[in-house]
């Protein structure tokens, strides 16, 4: 089944708002094994919408319209459908009386302009809105199916799980030789995209079922994998080889898989081995932390941070000597070392993090560039620092910098930071 | 000048990206008075490009696509471009250079598939790339344009903001009866859509040249204001009429215009005042201090902060009482209050800010909800304390958390303080 979204309203063209609905519809209809093949939006314009719509209907077997079903001159998906499938448009009582219903609730009188509301398409079905008053309509018309569903997404998401979902499974299941699609996400740390994908080579250009796609996402990059097979189990099993033979290529750079982020990958690493942390930030200015307490039960491992932009902060809360910061500079390894040394002892953890850098636009030296930082790891068994030279705008190297921070961490709790000196430092600079 | 977007990218069509891209293009045409008229999405697959890139060459005067232009063999864009437009690809050596700089840059090999990227077709212009190996193309063939534009958000704004609108505007300059688009963002904080909708009623019933269009951004509102008029001048003119017009219903609840965050507003306000601030952070997990530090220059007046998650971190660093934690417990007024007190004492600033409460999704009790918040604020002329009632996810409450200590803040600075009291804590609960 192959199928286009279209979704209907100016402010979508404008800009003023972003087209969510179409993902999250995307997200539920490939997880049934519908094949998306467009994402199309267009105005409230009739000309437009109509052309879009012909054109639809001579591409795709499911066509799903949202928004444009309000009851003001300028909600046209209703009758633009209508008109052009040459369906009559009937006047369902049932959403009249529920309208009255739901006016007399909010004690607000009905407007003539809502009876519009209440209009389908002869051999439509309405499907009811518990949100608004835009009820939604679901029709075939030869082969095709053709779904309208009302703009807000609190309206549209329940509307759409609830009423169109089954009706889609029930005509999936009617087309036996279909299959269904199965997709899973790796997430890579510490590798480019093109180095990433140098090293798997040989498994992208043998690719074929599943179809393996790279995407540089933010400071990593991600691997998706998609197989199609008659049965679920089938295409679970193609997923499982495929993703065995490339994590035995790219070993330890995979960090998760789905949703999961680094930062949760790392505290899970802390909990596993039951170690505390805390972090000392300078430059990344509490990012760390604040990444770090973005997972849900962090409190177990992540006990607490400072943030010390002044060389007085530095000194006072975490006993970086004055000497220190007056002789190497605030941005050093010595600088960073003691920083992470204080943080563990501030906050009695077995590792200590220590960051401190150059975030930009100012700040640089002859000597010293924008971007340029040193992170220090301290722990019982394990003392170390490195030097990086990130690059971006500020925003971009404060993620870069707790991405590196969070990768250099991962490393050493998998025991691998001897085997793997020289790819931490240096790789993480590019994506 | 008639213009299609067409976003190439299966991880968008599959609904695993969002097309923000679309959505800031889009933003940045309206403003030039383009008409935005439809967005595709289509993904990396020949045949649907080709067919999508036809289509639309049939429809507009200015194709934007974005997406498709990295090393790997499913980045498929440049070619398909040039093939349906009949163009060769040459090979721009300049580009070559740039990026056997940049792999030299950060100390890796430039493999031989990045090649692909230097490919330019006949004709078309090179858009270098300053954060990354994915150059745009800007392309002119007969009456139409095609740009090309590398999908990553962060190498994707800056090329068109800087190198495709000044050609735009160009093109556009000889179009002389086109009139001028000029828009205005007012940004608005501690009031709700609904309720600034309310206040501005009359302004909006009215409304005709400029538009204004409220739009609920994440924890804050915004409110566009866009004049058309033959002249720029006159535009401008209409513009701060409008502009006055709503400042005067709004007043404080409006604390910045165009891309000035609120962190940026309140760093302003505490430079321009001479004050310096700390931040004892729990639930927000240092997010306050890092959005204090995504400000340029920030350092001038936010000397640091705690992240202290655990009451030992509270007591140690903070002076924190062990009995108050014991008695009344970490989320509370009390506790707020006496972290506030100890940022500022630790840190020697002016102001303290003390957070404290559950982010969730743990945490709760009977007598505390998950989101149950405190914020507190310290200093020479002012000690207090408010109790906030947040709701979403543990991101959504974090965000709400930090939005609302920098409207308190900025109260504080305002000196508003007093007359302000009510408003303050009740509306930050909601949106």
């Amino acid at each position: 089944m192959r199928c286009e979204i279209i979704a209907v309203g100016t402010e979508l063209l404008m800009g003023q708002t972003l087209n969510t609905n179409a993902r999250n519809i995307a997200t539920e209809l490939f997880a049934l094994g519908v094949g998306v093949y467009y994402h199309t939006v267009v105005g409230d314009n009739e000309a437009r919408l109509k052309e879009v719509f012909k054109n639809s209907l001579e591409r795709v077997d499911l066509i799903i319209l949202s928004g444009g079903l309000g009851p003001t001159d300028d909600d046209i998906t209703r009758d633009i459908v209508a008109e052009v499938l040459e369906l009559p448009l009937q006047r369902n009582e049932y959403w009249v009386k529920k309208m009255e219903e739901f006016f007399r609730r909010f004690k607000r009188p009905m407007t003539q302009i809502n009876l519009r509301q209440a209009m389908v398409p002869k051999g439509g079905t309405l499907l009811p809105n518990d949100r608004g008053t835009a009820p939604g309509i679901y029709l075939e018309k030869g082969a095709q199916i053709i779904v309208l569903l009302p703009g807000p997404p609190r309206e549209l998401a329940p509307m759409f799980k609830e009423q169109v979902i089954p009706r889609l499974q029930e005509k999936l299941g009617e087309q036996k030789d279909l299959g269904v699609l199965k997709s899973r996400v790796l997430r890579v740390v510490g590798l480019g995209e093109s180095a990433m994908v140098e090293k798997i080579k040989p498994i992208l250009d043998s690719q074929d079922n599943p179809t393996i796609a790279p995407l540089a996402k933010g400071a990593e990059v991600h691997l998706r994998l998609t197989a199609r097979e008659l049965s679920g189990e089938r295409a679970e099993t193609l997923l499982q080889e495929k993703l065995q033979e490339i994590r035995e290529v790219l070993g330890d750079y995979i960090y998760g898989e789905g949703e999961e982020t680094l930062e949760m990958a790392v505290t899970k690493l802390l909990r596993d081995k039951a170690k505390t942390i805390a972090a000392a930030e300078s430059c990344s200015g509490g990012l760390l932390s604040s990444r770090f307490t973005d997972v849900p039960g962090s409190s177990a491992c992540f006990l607490g941070g400072a943030v010390t932009y002044s060389n007085e902060a530095k000194s006072n809360l975490l006993g970086v000597e004055e000497n220190l910061l007056n002789t190497v500079g605030a941005v050093s390894a010595e600088v960073a070392s003691a920083m992470a040394g204080g943080a563990r002892k501030l906050f009695k953890t077995d590792i200590g993090i220590g960051i401190t850098g150059i975030a930009g636009p100012g700040g640089a030296t002859p000597e010293k560039a924008v971007g340029l930082t040193f992170i220090a790891l301290e722990a019982d068994d394990c003392t170390l620092c490195r030097r990086y030279q990130f690059w971006g705008s500020r925003l971009e190297i404060k993620e870069r910098v707790t991405q590196a921070a969070l990768y250099l961490l991962r490393l050493y709790l998998l025991g691998k930071l001897q085997e793997n000196d020289t790819r931490s430092g240096a790789e993480n600079k590019v994506d």
